[in-house]
């Protein structure tokens, strides 16, 4: 019985990134499991002041999806892997990465989980978000603060 | 490489105790790694309306902690498992949890989580807590809320 079949690996493309991919690609080949690698840009309605995005703040998303876009394209290439897939989207980051695990049919959603220390804790707050939104189990990879 | 070597199972005794462990046994068998069952006793020190504990709190704690015992050890001697063992402990689940986690070494913690409904939240807060809390990595595997 294959225990995960589908693993989708969120990244913000933090200090941590490669530590991350590498630990994703051990699973996904222990479990022989395709690997989706995700990004969520960011998105901040509050910066627009409003309900209606304006031109440029609509262009700078644009910018920002097109560039997550080519960076996960370009490290899914670099890849030993056979099955792995790579998506990129605009969106709050824990629900973007839960809807494209529902999408996608994923079993395990792995992400990076940072300390309880100051920004830290923010930037953590992604995993949080991600485990209590998920319909499939979620693998909190702890990583270092830098301590 | 191992990807783990040491792996925690926190047990709570609830509906989804089978599947917890036949899902940690797998994760054991395929990581080729150690497998410690883990069950904390919770500890409300509210309930002795006081900091000094009454006497019949105490029996009553160290009657549950028994019991616990009895049952993980039950539960270890069914498993086909070469290298499983057990532990329990008085103590809040979260940091009991954690801190045997740091005691035993353990790489990764298995723990349940719950959906996001009514006294399904309340449940699912050791997971969350212990995501705060581990110095390791942890996998909080869905369980179902009944609907």
């Amino acid at each position: 019985m294959a225990i995960y079949k589908h693993l989708l690996l969120a990244l913000d493309f933090g200090d941590d990134q490669e530590r991350l991919i590498d630990h994703a690609v051990s699973m996904a080949s222990v479990f022989d499991a395709r690997l989706t690698l995700a990004h969520i840009v960011d998105y901040m309605p509050a910066a627009y002041g409003g309900e209606v995005p304006l031109p440029d703040d609509l262009q700078m998303d644009a910018l920002l999806l097109d560039k997550a876009k080519g960076r996960l394209a370009s490290l899914v290439a670099g890849l030993a892997l056979p099955d792995v897939d790579w998506r990129a989207e605009l969106g709050v980051p824990k629900h973007g990465i839960t809807r494209l695990a529902e999408e996608l049919e994923v079993d395990l959603i792995l992400v990076g989980s940072h300390g309880r220390h100051g920004l830290q804790l923010l930037l953590g707050s992604t995993a949080n978000g991600v485990l209590h939104l998920a319909g499939c189990d979620v693998l909190a990879i702890r990583v270092k603060d830098g301590d």
